[in-house]
């Protein structure tokens, strides 16, 4: 059964669930999807590379895309400006691969309206001690940041209702398998198969 | 990550797909899922045992149980009735056991009206082509049947956009494969996931 489409995928989830990590797994393991590379105005931390975690671009730059409708969402996050260009993005889902777009739950929302048969997973911590527990467990930080990202977790996980389908990582390989079948059951969605639909009705 | 409530499945699809032998091997495989045995008024045939393939009652006690709101759905098909004995699902349902339907259009609307998150899922031929091989192919039936046959499916497969997800089933070991896919995605979804959800917000 061929899919015309690739399947747009948010992937969101609160810094501490393992996010990345499952994400990292699960493309390795799936040829037909790829992940989408944000442009943000923030710098780049020791280690990072333009085009590889990010196209790091000005204000100035950004704020053009942007009036030019170069964005499928974007957001503000601590003072600078992360968004997902759609060009890239829609070219790939053209030519039928899949698109992994990590991003958070406002931007999540964007793309939920602006493209409906998107699907949303919110990848979760197995409770909210464990995710303390993740958040602390970081380390050298102090307890004011601590405390702020706890509640910025807190704040992400008050929306998962508005997500599709919640992965719980309680083991990386786990969730890894729980993705891989959500993916694999959205190609079999009645939407996603009007080419097979259209074959076998005439 | 509990699940509350069982997955109501609405199986369907026209004759000569193989339908009952995916759901079959389905059911041997997956012992959380269950079949619901339909209530009749046609005779039972030769091989047919009461309980085991239908529950074989009157049309008179078909009435009373439909005006007792005793069935999920009912329909009538060549002048015999059918429908879904309501008690015996929901039981099901609420003790977390998933519930396959396997009935036809007409029924799978009326779930799909009751019991919004109800799972509709649709076995397709591979072609048209190999659908009326497949129908002519049991061998003993005049033309006529067996066009009346391939008409009855055609209408079945117009409407297959009504569906959730198709399966189709070139191969019985891969059909069912994708049936476990989608169940296993279902149990995934945010709406199944409340207590989940409650546990880690609060």
């Amino acid at each position: 059964m061929m899919n015309n489409k690739g399947i747009l995928i948010v992937l969101s989830g609160p810094a501490g669930t393992g996010k990345g990590t499952v994400c990292k797994e699960f493309l390795k393991r799936n040829a037909d999807t790829s992940f989408s590379i944000s442009a943000t105005t923030r710098s780049p931390r020791p280690g990072e590379e333009d085009g590889r975690e990010y196209f790091f671009i000005s204000k100035d730059q950004f704020f053009k895309m942007k009036d030019d409708e170069g964005f499928l969402e974007y957001a503000e996050f601590c003072g600078n400006y992360y968004g997902t260009p759609v060009a890239a993005v829609m070219k790939k889902l053209d030519a039928g691969q899949n698109v992994i777009l990590e991003i958070e739950v406002k931007g999540a929302m964007q793309i939920k309206e602006k493209v409906p048969e998107a699907v949303l997973v919110f990848i979760a911590p197995p409770s909210k001690e464990i995710l303390r527990k993740r958040i602390e467990g970081r380390g050298t930080e102090p307890q004011d940041i601590i405390d702020r990202r706890m509640e910025i977790a807190e704040n992400e996980l008050a929306l998962i209702h508005n997500y599709d389908y919640i992965i719980v990582n309680d083991q990386v390989e786990e969730a890894v398998k729980r993705f891989e079948i959500i993916k694999n059951a959205e190609k079999l969605k009645t939407i996603r198969n009007n080419e097979f639909i259209l074959e076998v009705c005439k």
